[in-house]
């Protein structure tokens, strides 16, 4: 890959060997299928070790499964999920809430950098009880967001707080949870249930895992059907353990924020190194692993004719992303910037 | 684990090295994300050498979401599925094929060893084009299918021709595939496109992978627009890779076939062994790697107070299943029918 | 229409009077909407005085949303509902209970003349908790039930018992409640709630009104979601007093019972003159107002000739079926069966 | 009812008189059930005389259902709707779109007086053929729209032209559709199919009718599944001529536009009305039988504590609102008019 595509998204980045470990050991004997196995049972305790608290855990395989069974679990058939215009959950998963909730609609917000506020939230709140109106029910805010900035712990608590004066449940989509953490350098348990998160999406495919993703319950209450909602949807491994020994390798002597304090320091770098070329501005702050830059369209096709393709297809377009993950090296930051330099 | 344990089913196995092997191949060095990996594009080009056919090929992580997904490009909300009773899709997926397809109706038939015949489609197919019935679309069967036993290719292509008279679309729920195959010893392509069927869901996750389920597509016209239906169904992983390279491994060098048929051996070794107890009986012909026997209640109360539980929750409880998997040994045969006979 | 169409169907027949004045009247004069409208607040009042209970009410236009709705607030997407393999919400409603519940699995039993036992009802209920199967959560019976057989109250209770024992909501598709309830000879009260029918589709389309359904609930806490699901479902009507009126009329003076009793009779009167037919012989006991017979080949091929189709469509083509109405008159089976025996 | 509560809503109107003795006609004798009585089989001979095209028609019973139909006829499950952000089907239907369509999500656009601009659908319209997005599938428009103005022709034809080049098809919420249609003094065949319409919900029930709706394709292509869909929505009446009688008795000799200029009338006079009185504003051009306008809350709240509530619920609280409907005398405007000036 050239060097500007290895930053295209954190997603292209192997494993960790930490996680290839654990997974190499699960893997030496049979074990019982269906969740029943050590990995499976143990991820719950380790995550309560991480979170101070008891917690409800089911690993799945991607993100927007995680996102999706999530959510249907909160929400209604007619019911609303409040969001920024720019989550995932409804931008890039093609309707994957939609068709988990039996048909629940998405009220997108608009919010500077990628972030809804406690304020505009409790604007759009309306309906609760009206036969004629979709009903209010649950709130996601994506931490890191998609912008790449992160949510203070405060607003993370208001806008909780308008969410459950409202009756309604809150959700964290945390596909780059540990990016978002070791920026706001809090504690797991600070960062979610203590500041009013019901139920969080807790990612590691894109910081070191290979496909593992878990959902995490914080108010027992809330789980639900949540066992029949994951079978249905094809979500419930035979072979659960190779899920869940990746997050044991993950979640082991902190290789999980060491990954995510790298890729956020490669970031930094890169964010520094493209601030200060000619005609290239940051379109957010940098506050994660991902870097938004406006650029000169003709640079752009300058580096399009050099096959060098950049990623300006996240965010509607509004901007170029790079992306560093937690196996970014020194020497490919500076590369890319020279690469750039080049062609400015 | 215990012998009998063991036995439970073929999804408590480990991978095969060679799935391994290939995995850690696939993670030695970052790569493009959501199916654009060469693993992933090597996938279609060695499933048609194995079919002799053009295929359009999707790597899932479930049987249960290659079976839902499958259907649901085949069948209306409105449609109807025929299977029989003893159907994985109808018994053991918590209603994922009705999910998938949004409504979709499961019409259950009888049928000796666990196997539909042509005729009794022929008797239940009606209603096409009268607004009313829910309307015929697609027949499923599966190969090896859930009492152990195998279709002939006669079978198949008899069944085929009914579904086709009508209209409808031929599934084969291949779980077990490689299991059958080795069994018929017919070659992939006789067993499924030349024998009428359409899609298959192609199994590895029994027979030595991780998790690692395919939809296979024989005629490209019934793709439709699974693309969009797997991605919003949290089935498009990002990192594609860990399920493709999966496959590049265990379809090298015959992997899967040799691990069919041990595991087939096996369960005659076991099928033989236990037909040769007292007061046990083979409840079908064991014609892949599952056994089923009728066993006196006493002697499973007796082996369940050595804390030994046979898996006897299969087929509404109709019979004892014992299950060999591709790293099943000799020995581990011998032990369990030891222990089964000084219970006798 | 001739003779032996008008018997095709109790939905061919023409409002009675007494419902055509009520709407009317309900007609004089503006009243409000989404049902604030006297007629409709008036129609619990009714239904609680001739159910001799509280209930929680709900008019809707059709017979088969009637059903899905019902089942939608009892069934969750994962769920089972027990019915007769002849129920129409099994065979004729094109997959609106699956719909409406988002991908509930219908389990259809046999039964000899349309109706399902307590006894085999038992013998399907497996699988509660366990996450791979659809969960049983519904029993749905019609009553008159599809082959114009009654249940006994005996019965009702039999299989009510079974399934509140197994933590199941009792259904009943009352389309053509009036015809068994003036079989029977009983009260509203005893052929539901008091036999354990939770929840009741109350038809009066077929036995009188133009378009009047309700659905009844006798235990508030199954109500659940109902008016935000009949929302969404296109099944709120702004002009509500359009239905409402129509059971106004419907359930005054005894109307409905009258109505009942003059289809029944009828039935009778036919059923009867069928039997002495030569060649004709009773498919079911005639317990409502449905007659159904088996008739030669040749006898429906020489009406045919004739113009005169005889509905053969009917539970899947076992028999031939007649329906009077309340307006049919004696004349009309009298020249109906002279008709049939000009030509035996 | 109070003169205040009068104007709450053009759907609290009685049925006209001619619909009333078309319905009582066709309520004379017996006919045919689903479809096949001579009312709904000259429906569609009736509109193609009236849109001066072939045409296939679909009586339902709610605005509601004939929009969810139409849009899920139009839209896979994966699907995008654009509409204005004050569309029914966005606020009003409580989810109804998105249960039809089996999880669409409804793009909602802002836009002056309750209008979306052709420019403004470019610019929304992204990703068609991107598994990530949801796919761009159908444009829905209200004609007269939820805040009481029009759509010129050239607005309709420049949406549906960017719509078109899109591949997306063009609906239009017709429930005000004869409001509209005189107010711009055009043909239908002119508001609709020439301007681009591809499938119309045609309403009667607003502007006479009991509950009479119609989904009317002017390209048959695009019927697709539709009768069953229909019936699995439980919108297929048995006794089908029960609505399309009432539209026999709308549509001839002019009956729907009579009523139409009267509420149009009967608007215009209160909007003249209402803007002479001190402290109250249009808040929309009235170009419908709807009167938007903002009044000082010390005026809502004196007229409530004379029990007279305005209806200030719509368009999410942005203004109140006064319906005219076909039967509004002169009389009860300046009786409204009078009330209003009295509390100013």
């Amino acid at each position: 890959m050239s060097t500007i595509n290895t930053f295209a998204s954190d997603n292209i980045s192997s494993a960790c060997p930490e996680v290839m470990d654990a997974l190499a050991k699960a893997n030496e004997a049979n074990s019982p299928s269906y969740g029943e196995d050590p990995w499976t049972k143990n991820l719950a305790t380790r995550l309560e070790e991480i979170f101070e608290t008891p917690v409800t855990v089911f690993p799945v395989t991607t993100g927007t499964a995680a996102n999706a069974l999530a959510l249907s679990t909160l929400t209604p058939a007619f019911g609303k999920i409040f969001c920024h215009e720019l989550a995932h959950i409804n931008t890039d998963e093609c309707g994957a809430p939609e068709m988990f909730t039996g048909g629940a609609k998405l009220i997108d917000m608009s919010g500077a950098n990628g972030r809804i506020t406690a304020k505009a939230l409790e604007d759009v709140i309306y309906g609760a009880g009206n036969v004629h109106h979709a009903q209010p029910a649950t709130v996601s805010i994506t931490q890191a967001c998609e912008s790449g900035t992160v949510y203070s712990l405060e607003e993370i608590q208001a806008i909780a707080a308008v969410a459950h004066s409202h009756g309604l449940s809150m959700h964290m989509d945390g596909a780059r949870f540990a990016n978002a953490l070791v920026t706001l350098d809090v504690t797991p348990a600070q960062m979610t249930w203590q500041a009013g998160i019901d139920v969080l999406s807790f990612g590691g495919t894109k910081n070191g895992c290979l496909a593992a993703e878990a959902v995490v319950f914080f108010r027992p209450e809330l789980v639900g059907d949540f066992p029949f909602l994951q079978k249905r949807a094809g979500q419930l491994l035979s072979k659960s353990r190779f899920i869940s020994s990746q997050f044991a390798g993950y979640l082991k002597d902190g290789t999980w924020l060491r990954n995510a304090r790298q890729a956020n320091a490669m970031a930094q770098r890169l964010s520094k190194g493209l601030a200060a070329l000619p005609g290239i501005e940051l379109a957010y702050p940098t506050q994660s692993n991902e870097v938004f830059v406006s650029m000169p369209a003709v640079l752009i096709e300058r580096l399009s004719a050099q096959g060098l393709s950049v990623n300006d297809e996240e965010l509607d377009g509004k901007a170029v992303r790079f992306v560093a993950a937690w196996n970014t090296p020194e020497s490919q930051v500076d590369d890319l910037l020279k690469v750039l330099a080049d062609h400015c």
